[in-house]
């Protein structure tokens, strides 16, 4: 056990007085030192949500009992929690297509170690980025994608996150539609980024559509997805002013920079369990 | 005639071989110093637009011919092209309803003598703004609407703009849809501001339809009114980040900066003839 | 007593555990309902800061006594803390030179209630703003400093304030040093705006310094003033984007939005009982 | 030759009448379709700049033959210019020590395609980027520094930048001040990456400082080299938003997003021939 490890617990229930209370004493009693805490209270849903980060240094109760103690609080409260320990790599899939800018920017992240997770697995619908995932020494998975083969490629993609124990699937400008049925077995665990600010300029060729339209700002959005294309739980967004002298490929190397760094963040927040998503909107502690 | 006053060009014309030299040409033949030259050629839509600006001081040429010499050249390059002087002063009006924002922000602007420009007249479908009219000593017209007055309304105010001999039309925050028939009047003389990053969230309450959507930053935007309502060219964008503490009220009270500041911009930018609107598309000039 | 009212407590104390829990199980032994709630631990510092926001209709303490109960708390754990009640209205004082921009946004907000505060008073070594002061129906008390008055008018500067219950002196661009020893009357109680992003550019002329470096973003910083001129906590900054075609007119021009803007996000802060000053850093509760 | 080849002139001279006109008349004569023409007048310098991009395919003048055509026109205008083919690929040296996210930006960028440039050369002090440097094939030179070799070394790099035939030398986060002999036999072909928004924070630890000071903004500045360390004429800058809750690491980690982005936007202007560096200060064309 990592003696400087710290466990988060990330919750949300209905709201009703007496909650904060209810979560630290249950921490000061097993003598967990709190780290941090964000609450948040949506007064129109009437809902409440909160993390906490405590130390597991001098935490009287082990690992394996937190949840099971826990569940009596959160019994009481009506609360859904998570329970995550900082000492865990989570692993990751990237999923690619042809264009190397967001890929590229998670292996260095990832390589470097400012990402605590694992990246064992690429998965692709085309073969060229192959070479980048053997410099990094990840096994690659090309499965092409026709009309024909889909279900099948489908069946044999959840079989390899099976296999490769994924936690968390990454859509770095992957250029396919994951199916329903697909997006309902990680909910929350599918990150996708999409190369517009949401909800300006869904579907295909959203560069095209904003230079059509004349704005003076683009943007990128990081998002959960879900079944409905482009419209899951914004995660992340950021923009770049623009002019009537960036052309579309302009936009669209630009574009790039804001694409990599929107997808990062939220991959970031993800992997420190600061995400939690309701409504079809996220709650990302800071 | 005011010796350190400055004439300017906006050029639109179909791109060719030619044209800065033409035009700088014809301003030294004249004696004209340029201060500043600004072009973009639109490669996509072979089109050139040009902002050149000179002074007047020692320019050979009477401000009333210049324009009918500089026509022979716009004729030989199929030119559409304004003139204008640096010492007019533009005549605004302000459209208003209840939200003192923006007019509050702009009548201070033109007040410390920030802005270039008369402001004789504000008109209101509400009386809650005629104390702050008076404040300033402007005229303040109060032009209820409803179904039924409508027409009449719109004729009194085309009046009223004929009268006070008004060059453009400032929407500060007003909520009335303005008729096809009005906006084809003043073409490209009609600023309005949006509270939203057009084009998400057209139409009406966007703050509420943001935080509904869940995004992470919200923006403004100013745009010269056509009859497609919240589709006209874009002038200026601003934006800033919310997150999902903010709630509705928070959007509204925060957004209020980005609307002022990002009409404020827009009204400028047309007051230094730096606007030019084609195809639904603006070219800003710096 | 306005039932819809809460209380909020600033804390800040040696870090330890079971501080949340003491002060969340205060508040719920009172049938308090927490409204928010945040902390920060400075690790390094080994600091703790908290802010509590709670209801007061179902509150069984009398506003009266909370503090005294909860000192008991306070006592135990060395607690530093302000009480805050959100129905109270600061009052202001503004002082001001000849600059409007600031001071006419400033009063802009407080006439149309966007901010919950009383501005009784308005001080300036120059006649220039009077008018304004009037139509907004505020005193204006004239203090022309010269080297020679400059004992006498700060006593008479002082004795106003006291007269006027002032809880926040905001320098709206006032070309005055105050001296250390009127510092040390309102510790983090007057909010000044500075010119340039801290600490580069201090002192006078920053646009012009900023234009001579080259600087391809310009910015302003409103911070809490202290005896060290320039140096204060800062609570607020922002900045914008210029280039070389930026005069420092233009810089002055552009900048005058930066300063009312951070001035006024600054003075909201603080209003909202949100900013707790430490070892010249603020932590702002967001 | 490439038939989609251009042209560029960047030329800098005393403001006075007739520059633009004489340039485009010299461009028109000799058949030169302008893609591309910015200038900009600096009133208080009484300086002139200009930038005029033009197609290379019914040029009639050989490119060998442009330069000394020119001359005619620039000495007597007392001009000074550079001229550069749109083909010409430029040879980047890249200098690391041993941060890697700089690096790992670049050539991504390379490698994609994105930078119209050979980076046949990384130079560093330390050996540990050498694996990086071999995936990409690129020839890599250890040359540490220590008291006792600087000379030697000094003249060791130089003989290797003259082998390789670098136009630019990029310090991507490298550790080690170069002389000011050095310096000047690169006068504006010496990009680096400060962490910091200058003129704030210079020297070592810049987030240190930033994080001592409490600022609210963080930043990023790219400029070339000149002698006087950190004192350069800056190309580019970006900041981010950070708060109380960010530590020293975290603004570390976070910076590195800003300082790669910045760094890449300066090389790029570089690349497009787009900066003009005057007094300390540059001039961008956009």
């Amino acid at each position: 056990m990592n003696s400087e490890a710290s466990a988060s617990l990330l919750i949300s229930c209905p709201d009703q007085q007496g909650i904060v209370c209810a979560v630290t004493d249950f921490l000061m009693r097993h003598n967990g030192n709190i780290i941090d805490l964000e609450q948040h209270t949506d007064t129109e849903e009437k809902a409440f949500f909160m993390r906490v980060e405590w130390e597991l240094k001098e935490f009287n109760l082990p690992r394996d009992q937190i949840s099971e103690k826990f569940r009596l609080i959160a019994d009481r409260l009506q609360m859904k929690y998570e329970l995550h320990f900082s000492d865990y790599r989570p692993r990751i899939a990237i999923f690619v297509s042809k264009f190397p800018h967001c890929i590229h920017d998670m292996l260095a992240r990832w390589h470097s170690g400012e990402w605590q997770a694992k990246i064992p697995l690429i998965i692709s619908n085309h073969p060229d980025l192959e070479p980048l995932a053997k410099i990094y020494g990840i096994d690659f998975e090309l499965i092409p994608i026709t009309k024909e083969n889909k279900k099948k490629q489908k069946m044999r993609t959840l079989e390899l996150l099976r296999d490769y124990n994924i936690d968390l699937i990454v859509l770095a400008r992957y250029m396919q539609v994951l199916s329903d049925d697909f997006c309902r077995q990680y909910p929350h665990r599918i990150i996708n980024i999409h190369h517009s600010f949401l909800p300006a300029f869904v579907g295909a060729k959203p560069y095209h559509s904003a230079h059509q339209r004349g704005v003076k700002i683009v943007g990128a959005t990081s998002h959960y997805v879900t079944s409905d294309l482009d419209e899951g739980p914004i995660i992340e967004q950021e923009v770049m002013r623009v002019s009537h002298k960036d052309s579309v490929q302009d936009l669209i190397r630009k574009g790039r920079d804001l694409e990599k760094m929107v997808l990062a963040r939220a991959v970031w927040a993800h992997l420190q369990n600061k995400v939690l998503a309701y409504k079809n909107r996220t709650v990302v502690f800071s």
